[in-house]
């Protein structure tokens, strides 16, 4: 491996230079406008593909921003690695935040700035050169290799799951790479192994007709909104506890082991609480702020409304009220079952006063790759090497739905292994991307392959 | 009185004619650009005032729109009586609805169809009527009197009270008479002798620095939308009992005697159901829908708002989060210690992971007038002579501020007597006005005269 990870350090400048070219182009997938800086982005992209030596380049069309595929399949009898990654960015706004325009990369104080650094250009570059360095050092990588980088993740990766499904044969592979997580800590190698799922709804309760007076009807009708606030309020008690009947009943305990594992985790509440600006933290008794933020399921209030809302006073029994909610799901946690749940407890809770209507958003199921697998395992051993620092292993929040579309489309294990920290301010102004991780990234990306053919 | 109720009969048809005028003056106090239409009906009024043969006719200027003044002092050692008023009107939207222009009067079915019609010209009207009657008949009214008729009722009487401070003198008197409430059904004369206060509040609660992502941190920080919605929540028990500590300490019994009245009223709560749009009504354990409506506090949940309420589904924990409260009040609450009590026990309740600030809105106290009063029996006498019917005597559930700026700041009594249903449409397309209630009211403040002169 000696000459591949000589082969980075030598180029670096070289690779500075070039992601800076990716990073100029203004590829934000959200903004109608930028449609063309979009496409244009993904055929830079095909052609970098074709220099780093990858083959059978494709940028497949769907109704949204192109799919960019290319693959390297000289290894019979060795295992086939499928890396994902998005060439799409994140809104700039607010621009007059910007310390340097974001689509014009900056390198200082050790870390390259601008839109997309990070989220997630950096990270498929490294991928790129970590090939080009095997290709161009060895005439051959250790494992088939196949690379797929979308335009859309930045907006719900819309088009992703109907693409999955129709290049199934295409995207034929042992295991998926994500490098679109964060690092637990600056310089921290973090191998993530679980994402929360999600079950989103929105519930309406009806009363009268219209609004009505409250001097005229107070005391005498059901308020619509308060019957709501009641409902909501019902779903959790004084211990933060879901009281949705059956709601943990899917969840899978926590193992000893892990939550060992977790408390060893050099976590900052005190810097957390400041970042959250929060004189006081809150959760479900017994349980640590990693855990509840990772292993355990929530429900959560992301919005409510209901009559007069303006400036003033208005004395009104309002007709309707509306709450979106959402549970972030934990293995083995379905979002269907869950939703069937809090819609079955809301109508046993919801009095004969009201009307009630429960509406089913999105959900997406929770995952969890094993630590003993072998792909985990190997990606364990590629970042120690690759940074030259012993990786943690953590979870996420939030929820990937892609990830999730890997392991259910196409019955793959995902390991995802992103070296941005959580102050590189991805989808934030002055995003960056550290030089070193993209070093430590693009070395571990190497090494990563051997690991792979090796360990399967 | 019999010349005094023949005056009446004999001139009717002159008396709709005079009634059109007055309502063909679109004088709408809400809509800027109807300011002239405004200021032009108080010169009508002024006009008219004189003509039925009122004194000392002054239009008043305030800051928003003028109010009008006369009077008739000619009864040395007989009380005086006060009739309150408004020529303002509501808007008149939505337009479309109304099945001829609002301000084109047209009699139909035995109505008088207008904006305004009986909200509160009609009623305004039949009072002047009234004295026209007395003073061309027998060249003198039974009682001294003073008419008082604004032009911002409708806009929440906003300069009145600074107003009635400034003109004590003018304005002393012995009781006021209103006609601006309704009749409980039709053709059933109403003296209204309670109502209630208001106290009004909005609670703020904020969490986080800024909306948070629910994946990277739903389970670890309070939710200021679940706090608020469990805060509302716990201001009223199963029993829709108020758990304000203190509320109800204030709350004058109802007696047997007026729970007993207030049953006999012929209340149809098939049809206030069907009015509202609700299958079942709701309320206060042990109390009737009236006893619930008139009699009984309240805390409503006017409005609450926060986080994400627009199309479709966005994962966050809101930073801060809203709702406007409001008590109707009865005697002896008072709203300033209302609003103390409630701001003491949300802030009891309100867990430290979060900031509340509570803003006093406006208040205003609940009246109750003694039904033994002098001047309440002679109305009743009044109304049972005018309209042939024994009167009832009723509550409203709502507020009238300047009923309330009477008793407390001239600390005088007031009779509410007004007839008009509620089927009259007040605030609504197709505000009407019956002509025998025209007639039965003009013929009851002609008796009311004649029964407070003799009753004091």
């Amino acid at each position: 491996m000696e000459p591949v990870i000589e082969y980075l350090e030598q180029n670096q400048p070289r690779f500075l230079g070039e992601l800076a070219e990716f990073l100029r182009i203004p590829s934000i997938s959200a903004s109608p406008e930028h449609r063309a800086e979009v496409a244009r982005c993904a055929h830079w992209l095909a052609d970098e593909l074709r220099r780093v030596g990858l083959e059978h380049v494709q940028v497949l069309a769907t109704p949204g921003h192109p799919v960019v595929y290319a693959d390297w399949l000289h290894a019979p009898g060795r295992p086939t690695a499928l890396v994902y990654g998005h060439y799409d960015v994140q809104p700039v706004d607010p621009l007059h935040e910007w310390q340097s325009p974001p689509f014009e990369p900056v390198i200082h104080a050790g870390s390259i700035f601008a839109r997309g650094a990070s989220d997630d250009k950096g990270q498929v570059f490294m991928h790129l050169k970590a090939v080009e360095a095997h290709l161009r050092t060895q005439g051959r990588l250790p494992l088939n290799l196949k690379v797929l980088l979308e335009g859309e993740e930045e907006i719900g990766s819309g088009h992703l799951d109907a693409l999955l499904e129709a290049q199934r044969d295409l995207l034929a592979a042992d295991v998926v790479v994500v490098s679109d997580t964060a690092m637990f800590a600056p310089a921290l190698p973090s191998i993530c192994y679980g994402l929360r799922g999600l079950a989103y709804c929105q519930v309406e309760v009806r009363g009268p007709a219209t609004d009505l007076h409250s001097g005229s009807y107070g005391g005498a009708v059901a308020n619509p909104l308060e019957v709501l606030a009641k409902l909501v309020a019902a779903l959790k008690d004084d211990q933060a506890r879901i009281t949705v009947p059956g709601f943990y009943d899917d969840v899978r305990p926590l193992s000893p082991e892990e939550r060992a594992a977790l408390a060893r985790l050099p976590f900052d509440e005190p810097r957390f609480k400041a970042e959250v600006g929060v004189e006081a933290l809150q959760g479900e008794a017994g349980y640590t702020t990693l855990e509840r933020i990772w292993t355990r399921p929530t429900l959560e209030l992301n919005g409510m409304w209901g009559g007069f809302t303006g400036e003033g006073s208005k004395t009104i029994i309002p007709a309707r009220a509306w709450a979106k909610l959402s549970c972030r799901l934990v293995p083995d946690q379905d979002p269907e079952r869950v939703l069937d749940l809090l819609e079955r407890h809301l109508r046993a809770l919801c009095p004969r006063t009201v009307q009630l209507t429960f509406t089913r958003m999105h959900g997406g199921k929770p995952s969890l790759t094993p630590l003993d697998h072998p792909a985990v395992q190997a990606a364990f051993r590629a970042l120690e090497r690759g940074f030259g620092t012993r990786p943690v292993f953590i979870r996420a929040g939030g929820s990937i739905p892609v990830v999730a579309s890997f392991q259910q489309l196409l019955g793959l294990p995902v390991v995802l292994m992103g070296v941005a920290p959580h102050d590189d301010h991805a989808h934030a102004p002055n995003e960056r991307f550290g030089i070193e991780n993209l070093m430590g990234g693009a070395r571990s990306a190497a090494y990563l392959w051997q690991e792979l053919a090796s360990a399967e």
